[in-house]
């Protein structure tokens, strides 16, 4: 008999998972369900489209709908959510607008993403205020920003990546962009030294940037009007929160699937949760990290996309691991590039039992003597007990986003800081000087470490 | 009794290991001889400088001599030439232009550097007939150029990294330029996707190329005319020869130590020679292949700088190793950048005793929907028995430099082409598509590595 895998939700990991399965298994009934009428669409250019960079909003979707139902006979079913489990009957409820059917399954991808995280201010339902965290609102809010004709002023909530981001959009369309962070600092993840750096970047870009600050509410009648936080009332006409997200976990929770201590659902290593044949991946999951070996969660694309891949291949009979994350990132923020990699706070790395050792260093993307080139600043962290590498961030702007990588790699084959001072990286004078800053930053950190 | 550490030859290796010895041993006399008058220097800049790019040559010396002599404490003497080494008495003859004298040493490093090989071609000694192997040739070259009333024509004999960056450097001032190789393709090291693509490149940019063309005579009077063939004779009015590099392994074999099969010194690793106290480092010397474990000759700048820091290590009374070398390397060739890293080439890996699988992908270098990306092409080889990753070409228009050492990471930390695969790469829409084009090649490697 023909087996099922029915997979919940058609993004990253959802249709990676569904085209892996068909392709090695085409016997396999692969049925997807989608609440929304998008799929497999790239949500980390929705920015990108609102900044006017991406002219349509369709050039986001990396594989259009048709494609994956006549050229890969996938059971595809827009607007269809699935909205309870039954792990015992192997049955999922599914809703359309005009009917409710069980679906059964043979084995089952919970792919349900996450959402913006609705912060706690006051007056989020006004008009004018936007998250990003969909294909409909990017489209609502570019048109709002080309559209509205007295829109002056925007006032973005969150200095993570989507504010930065979005700031960088607004600020292309000369809007007056004030960024307002509760943290001391923006992109908290990457460290202080990337939080200065691009901090003053925004700054120069004429970004009224508000750190540590917490807004408290959002004034208007039914537009909004203004921000409210203790200290003043900034006036605006518009409002974008990216303040986060949060994984949407309620459907596997309801049909008793355990969460792990990030709030995500916990899986193994082949991606599989406490029920039996049900998978999650994606936004919704998590994974293990590669320098701590413990459950994180890193709502990232790659592993979203890998981590459906390797669960196809494994429905498909192949089993598969998932892989680790690194907690690998890089951001676009106007001219600057900032990227992460693994453990690079020591508060984190000395509550996962390393003894962490830093250092920041500057160097040129290029040879000294080459035009063009920009510095680099570089933090990384070693464990003094082990000298393993534990995590770098890199900020700067140009070579940062694949410098990052090197570092990403190292990690992942859990090499020493001495081992990356000896790797014999690439040099020519335009891309980078003998040295390249990575190495010398394994050179200082390495003489720090003893 | 102060122990002396004599050092012949003052460029990145001399240099390097000259510093690093006097700063971990101050008690340490630490002698360097260069025969002329440039040290610490980097002859990689020297086509950016013809091309007019670098303004002066001396923005080409890393560390000025005065700084090593008053701030380092390095007795530093140029236009002191080593003419002869004796083992046994531990003693080196030294001739100036007004004396000879005997130098004694407790520790000896050869850094003597490599030379521009000349190839059996009639007619180098004309006027106009260029290498580029040293500053003042360099700055020979750009007197030439510039002052030079009739020129009109220059040919290029060699297709390696100085012939294609010397064509660069020349049409930059509006020369005809022909570049003749011997071998079918250029950069035979870098194998044929990207001699073909770099091919491409170079005729787009106006050279005239002549591939599997051996150059038989220069023809001429005083001054070059002509470049003849077996088939054509073409009129010049300048020729530069890249035709590859020559160790200058004459000293040390004169002294009886040992040379490689490489014709360069034999080290092991920790860089010492076959006599006592006797090391080599820079374009003199092999150093180990981290893929093979083998002796190579791979004479580029951060081998030489990084062996020599770690000579200077181990003389001043810490033991280092000085490091595998993978092959990394990075080339401008005008828009286009070429890499490689690792074995490439199946019939060497063949020879290693490797079973060589190979894939060519082309991937873009952004989201694909991002503006500005250009496709990469990159060539992955693998290993069927081990599923051992073993080398990488990457060639494209942008972010090949750093691409290139995610994969020199990997060959240093012997992952197998799956782990490649599963590396947490970094991904933002402006500088990589979701899955990094490194990872596709992994990805559609691991496919036909089974």
């Amino acid at each position: 008999m023909t087996e099922t895998f029915l997979i919940v939700g058609g993004d990253a990991a959802g249709m990676s998972a569904a085209s892996k399965a068909k392709r090695d298994d085409p016997d396999l009934d692969v049925v997807v369900l989608e609440r929304g009428e998008w799929v497999s669409y790239g949500a980390c250019g929705l920015p990108y489209y609102v900044k006017g960079e991406v002219s349509d909003l369709e050039d986001l979707v990396a594989v259009p709908p048709e494609s994956f139902v006549q050229e890969r006979d996938i059971d595809l079913r827009t607007g269809h959510e699935a909205t309870a489990i039954d792990t015992e009957t192997r049955q999922v409820t599914v809703e359309t607008e005009t009917e409710t059917y069980e679906q059964s399954y043979d084995h089952l991808l919970i792919a349900t993403g996450a959402r913006a995280l609705e912060p706690p201010i006051d007056g989020l339902d006004r008009g004018g205020v936007f998250t990003l965290h969909s294909m409909a609102a990017g489209r609502e809010i570019r048109a709002f920003v080309e559209s509205e004709p007295d829109l002056e002023r925007v006032a973005v909530i969150g200095g993570g990546y989507v504010g930065i981001e979005m700031a960088e959009a607004f600020r292309a369309h000369d809007l007056d962009v004030s960024l307002f962070e509760m943290l001391p600092q923006v992109l908290p993840t990457f460290g202080g030294a990337v939080g200065e750096a691009v901090a003053e970047e925004l700054r120069e870009q004429g970004v009224d940037l508000h750190l540590d600050t917490q807004v408290q509410r959002l004034a208007g009648d039914e537009r909004v009007q203004a921000v409210e936080t203790a200290e003043e009332s900034v006036p605006v006409d518009a409002v974008l929160v990216g303040a986060g997200v949060v994984p949407n976990v309620e459907l596997a929770e309801a049909a008793g699937i355990e969460l792990g201590a990030t709030g995500a659902v916990a899986t193994d290593e082949y991606g599989r949760t406490s029920a039996p044949d049900v998978y999650a991946a994606g936004d919704v999951a998590e994974m293990d990290h590669v320098v701590t070996g413990e459950p994180t969660h890193v709502p990232l694309a790659l592993t979203a996309n890998r981590a459906g891949r390797a669960i196809g291949q494994t429905v498909a009979g192949d089993r598969t691991r998932v892989g680790d994350v690194a907690g690998t990132a890089v951001l676009k923020a106007f001219d600057l590039a900032a990227a992460r990699t693994g453990l690079t706070d020591e508060g984190e790395a000395s509550e996962a039992g390393f003894d962490p050792v830093s250092v920041s260093i500057t160097a040129p993307s290029r040879a000294h003597y080459y035009p063009g080139g920009t510095d680099l600043e570089i933090t990384m962290v070693g464990d003094r007990e082990t000298g393993r590498l534990l995590g770098a961030t890199i900020v700067g702007e140009e070579g940062v986003a694949k410098r990052i990588d090197t570092v990403a790699t190292a990690l992942h084959a859990g090499l020493t800081v001495e081992e990356v001072e000896y790797l014999d990286l690439a040099y020519a004078p335009p891309f980078s000087p003998t040295w390249d800053p990575v190495l010398t930053a394994a050179k200082v950190l390495g003489g720090k470490l003893g």
